[in-house]
């Protein structure tokens, strides 16, 4: 284990995190608000510190996937822990835990919060919060290669660890420039939703933090209606962009690049898109009772498949009402999540399309012993190293959520919220059903859960193995 | 596919359930109950249904694995689909649908019910109703091998199919013997129960049908209040038992035989003791304060852990009001059933370890990528096919579970009833929580619902592969 490089990109994350307090305080100036002074200071400290660190440069550039996972998983709890502190600072939220449950929900893209009041809070701090939904949208350590001059050597393990599905796609050969090209679709998609949303009636500060949460797939909102407080056409227009951002952004690649024929191999895409038709139409008629007209149905059916879907977690309607139907169609939905290479939480489409075909491939060996068979995907066939690798994510999957419930269950809540807050924090979905639903927060839970719930917030974003990494003995010998 | 020899195995069930009807006769002419007619008719018509199927002999006896799932999965339907005539022709469960989901229940040992008064039955259906349970338990085609002169060919083959676990174990050379000797330990143990239970003050009616649901892991009894309605000996005996009955039969052999030093390599019942252990602990203090008596806890704490995890569903207390964490851990036990060769239902704890061995590799191969382990489990290394089947299992049980959710949910019940109904089923418990929990009934749901959850009951009890078999379209393929 190379720990000097781990300690050298740890530095290099403060540095940044040091320049992303920066923008708050632009914010504050603005607004004439005094906790821009808060910022300031984080800002300077944050830099210094990581400035300080990166003065030791490493004593060797070895960097191996062991290195890769640790150095993932390190950073977003780095980020977390220095996020918190402006929260704690400005005294918005007084406790250390809850402003660290709020600062890891903002950047694993979660949107599960700890606030009974969003209103109260300053347009700086809530702009931070909902800027941390930004960030980790598209992943922190993607974003420090697109810029950096880092070896090739460790960008590729640093990207295998962040990003999200069970094969990364280099869309060009080179790593780093994989990372420009989603970062420039990433900011380029941002800037059309601001405008469209400044059209909508939002004025700029509002247009740009609901860009935040949106382009993240968080849900972070600056209003205790969330988005049932902006108008019908900005609800319309989340609407679509939650589900442009659950798509694998290979697509907007493809698109740019005029490749129209590659785009049909995606398989993922079109049963993404399927799952999402066939969940809105049941939807729509089976919660027709709770709305006056059709159409509102079906507005805040969209609204909500795309919000569950894509992990975002915005509301308009307290789904808690719904008939049982439309609810288990949304909690399943949670476990799905969006495409691999989007900015979604969940296990993913394509984890459960390679499923189901294992689990054909099994019926087949069952009844033909003789015959093997090859599970083909995207038309090619998948090799059994990614097979074996989706059977281990949804053991590691289970295996979080069972022991998590487990310890939530210690608060003694009902059995909707337990169930349903361990499963929208580790989805990142962020409001579940009963206390934690859409009307609801998390403030009530215990520091323990929270800490637990936290956890599994980093577990889901970064898709549990860089996280269970840092608990294996073997992760930390020396070879 | 062999259909000739499938009809043939059929037509012998047949034959063995006029047989089994039977012994309600008896029980109908002690207790001058006229539903005796019924039983006698039953019979006679099962039998000689039976034996004029019998009379054609298949054309071939070929008998692959295909054959022996689906021999399997059709025998216990067709149990099942003719076990229900007595309760509708009784009167007794009037609808044919609600007697299907009965029967099926018993068979499966499941031991959920639609009764809404179960004291209302007469002697000689409940002997009935109860008695399914016992066969079950067991299964049915292993007895009529060990008793019919079936050729070995088959023999493995339909052994595979219906019993439990990740990997079948024939503990003598023949497969024929291993059933004898399985059957033996099973009728043996029953006998020491009816012996234990008279001794506890129940007569012996009661001794005989308490026995058959408690060897089976069922958990039918003849009172409203469960086994809550018997003396205090009596409970602690069934706990034991279940206990006992959850455990792998081979151990038993192994005792009989001497063989104590190879029972040290069952990992699985040294696991499945310390899940036991370590449960009953944390719920005794946890609902402490649901007792008088920290005794009264520890009773009622065993007992339900018992009853969980051996899958029997028998109860003693409403677990509904115990804190969440007693709940949350029996919701975890119903998942796991006991071990692999017993009477239960569940995932087994056997792959349960295989599972977490199985992520135990994948964190080294992610943190040393190029060192290849072989997952040891009872001191041998596992096959890379055992592997695989196990991750099948997780995803069919998984996609199981997901799909009759949604089913169930258009009922429109709560989310636990919703959610239990079909973890309870599946797992082959009975009761679940809310509506369905341990003093409530399933009759309130809707018949569609109660076919899916008789689907899941065989789809749990077999586990799961057989009856997913028959929706495969590659199954019915002439070769």
């Amino acid at each position: 284990m190379n720990r000097s490089i781990i300690r050298f990109i740890l530095c290099r994350v403060m540095q940044f995190e040091g320049a992303f307090f920066l923008l708050p305080c632009i914010v504050a100036i603005i607004y004439h608000e005094e906790q821009g002074v808060v910022f300031a200071f984080s800002a300077a400290a944050a830099f210094a510190l990581g400035t300080l660190g990166c003065m030791f440069k490493p004593k060797s550039t070895v960097f191996y996937a062991r290195e890769g996972f640790v150095t993932v998983s390190l950073s977003w709890i780095l980020l977390s822990l220095i996020g918190a502190i402006p929260f704690v600072a400005t005294g918005e939220i007084p406790n250390y835990i809850d402003a660290l449950f709020e600062t890891v929900s903002g950047f694993t893209t979660t949107g599960a919060s700890v606030l009974t009041d969003v209103e109260a809070m300053s347009k700086t701090t809530m702009f931070w919060r909902c800027f941390t939904n930004w960030i980790g949208g598209m992943g922190v350590l993607v974003f420090i290669m697109s810029i950096l001059p880092l070896s090739g050597s460790y960008n590729m393990n640093l990207m295998k660890a962040e990003s999200t599905g069970a094969e990364v796609g280099k869309i060009v050969p080179r790593v780093k420039d994989t990372a420009k090209v989603l970062y420039g679709i990433y900011i380029g998609l941002s800037v059309v939703l601001v405008i469209l949303f400044l059209f909508s009636g939002m004025n700029l500060y509002e247009a740009l933090i609901i860009t935040f949460s949106n382009m993240g797939t968080g849900g972070f909102a600056n209003l205790n209606a969330s988005l049932g407080g902006y108008s019908h056409s900005a609800q319309v227009i989340a609407t679509i962009f939650m589900l442009l951002c659950a798509v694998n952004f290979n697509v907007y690649y493809l698109i740019i690049t005029k490749r129209f024929k590659d785009i049909h191999k995606l398989e993922e895409v079109r049963w993404y898109l399927i799952i999402v038709a066939v969940s809105i139409t049941i939807i729509t008629f089976n919660a027709r009772s709770s709305f006056e007209t059709l159409y509102d149905s079906f507005h805040h059916s969209a609204f909500q498949v795309a919000s569950i879907i894509s992990t975002t977690g915005f509301a308009t309607a307290d789904f808690n009402t719904w008939p049982m139907l439309s609810k288990a169609i949304l909690l399943m939905l949670m476990l799905v999540g969006g495409c691999a290479g989007s900015t979604c939480g969940g296990i993913k489409v394509s984890r459960l399309l390679l499923s189901l075909r294992t689990l054909k491939r099994e019926l087949n060996h069952i009844t033909h012993p003789r015959s093997v068979k090859k599970i083909q995907y995207g038309g090619n066939a998948v090799t059994e190293e990614t097979v074996k690798s989706v059977g281990s994510f949804m053991i590691a999957y289970i295996f979080v959520f069972v022991v998590s419930n487990l310890v939530v269950a210690i608060d003694n809540f009902d059995f909707q919220t337990t169930f349903s807050a361990v499963l929208a924090c580790l989805g990142n979905i962020g409001p579940g059903l009963g206390i934690v639903g859409p009307t609801g927060n998390y403030s009530t839970l215990s520091a323990f859960s929270k800490l637990i719930l936290s956890f599994d917030m980093l577990a889901g974003r970064l898709e549990i193995f860089p996280m269970l990494v840092l608990f294996y003995t073997g992760t930390w010998k020396r070879n």
